[in-house]
Formats: structure tokens, C-alpha cells, sequence
């Protein structure tokens, strides 16, 4: 537990929360700011602050704790699809760093917009870019 | 194999890709068009069309496979952070219902927005949806 956490408060208990699932490891709570009903977060109990700090097993769980959540919230909503976020990094628009993954539900003409709008990239900017990451996944 | 599936034939070799990581049963990718140097797209070899289709266990797989491609990424990119982006359903802006995961690297300073810009809600709601959601969690 990080005692300056908003979300290991959260999970102690210390910060109330809308909780909507619960097991060993994981914890699922509304967001108190929605982007649409029924936005939640879902999180690894234990603090970690990203997604490349948590441990292999228990990411697997945590994983799981958001396919439960999100199958729940597209009965509940009758969204039309849904949105899992997981941000590292302030400049990401991680605000709280504490890994979570933020489900949220879609709507037809709700107002928000998720698009990455990239551009086409070359073949020989993608085959450098591929050549970089590929030397560190061996 | 959805045979009208991009993602499925690019899993063949009937379409090429700029692989930069592989296992058993995920595969993971270059984005052709970037939102940020180095954007990938990880996915399971095999077809389901979004986070909810896939079973547990291969989930778990594909789920590490992420948490290895977005670990490379950070190290060849340089990037100051990450997002993790999956979509579901056209709704929320999946344009191929094969499902997969975005690992998109961030830099100070680049152009994308991914706020969710949610508002405050009030308890009572957060409680009604509390109790939708969780009716479906048991």
C-alpha cells in the first residue's frame, strides 16, 4: 500500500467508492467523474502504479476482473459497445498512478471521441520503428 | 478464421504486417497508421470479435503478450508513457471486430487526446448504477 494513494484508500477503506466487484486481488468501483453511465475503473488491489509494474499472475487475474466487469456493465447499461482505457504515465492522462483500466460504456451518439486518428506511416519508417522494438522483445 | 477478417488474414500471411512479436497464440504488430511512432496492435491469433468472446485462459496470454509488447515499446520508443486502448463494438470506434489491443506510446507534447472528460455525479446515481451493474456481477 502506498499511503499517499487515492485508490489504496480506496481499497483499505479509508475513501468510500461505489463498489460494483470484488475478489481476492481485484476491485471494480464507479468513477465519480462518468464519461457515461456506468463508467467504472477496475483495479489491482495491491499498488502498482502501471501496467508494466504488476506481476504476470496477477495482471492475468486482473484481466479477467475486467472482462467480468464489462460483460456486467453492457447488461446494465444496454450500451452498444464499450471502451477499456489503461493509461501509464501522467502524460498519458494517468491521474491517479495506480493501475486501473477504465471500462466504459458506449453510447450511439454519446459525445465522446476516443479516435487515434493516425496517418499512414511508410514501409521503411514502419520496418525502423520495428527493427527497434523487435531488439527488445527477445 | 473468419475468412472476411483483415486481422485473420494478416494471422495467415494472406496480408502482411510488420510483426514485432509472436507466441503460441497472440500476435503483435505495427499499426499502419501510427497514431505515434511506434503504435502497435496486439491480438489473439484466433478470431473473437471482441473482449467478451475470448475465454479466460487465452485472454490471460494475450493480456501478457500486451504487458511484453508495451514494456519494448517504452525502451525503443523512448516515450514518456503509454495507453492501452481496446475497443468494442463500432460504437466505440473498433473498425475491425477481431479483437485487439492498441499500445500507443506518448511523448510530451504530441498532439493526441484520449481525456475521457467525465463530469461529477451525484451519489444517487452512481448508487442506481451501482445496483444495475452488480445484479449482473454474481
Amino acid at each position: 500500500m502506498d499511503e499517499n494513494c487515492v485508490f489504496c484508500k480506496i481499497v483499505s477503506g479509508q475513501i468510500p467508492s461505489t463498489k460494483i466487484y470484488e475478489d481476492e486481488n481485484s476491485l471494480a468501483f464507479l468513477d465519480i467523474n462518468p464519461a457515461t453511465n456506468g463508467h467504472s475503473l477496475v483495479i489491482s488491489k495491491k499498488h502498482y502504479a502501471t501496467l508494466l509494474d504488476i506481476p504476470g499472475a496477477e495482471l492475468e487475474e486482473l484481466i479477467l476482473a475486467v472482462q467480468k466487469t464489462g460483460a456486467a456493465t453492457m447488461k446494465a447499461t444496454k450500451a452498444d459497445g464499450f471502451n477499456v482505457l489503461q493509461n501509464n504515465g501522467a502524460v498519458s492522462g494517468q491521474v491517479i498512478h495506480h493501475l486501473h483500466f477504465h471500462i466504459v460504456p458506449r453510447f450511439k451518439n454519446d459525445s465522446l471521441n476516443l479516435s487515434l486518428g493516425g496517418k499512414k506511416a511508410g514501409q521503411a519508417e514502419l520496418a525502423e520503428w520495428q527493427k527497434r522494438i523487435k531488439k527488445h522483445l527477445k
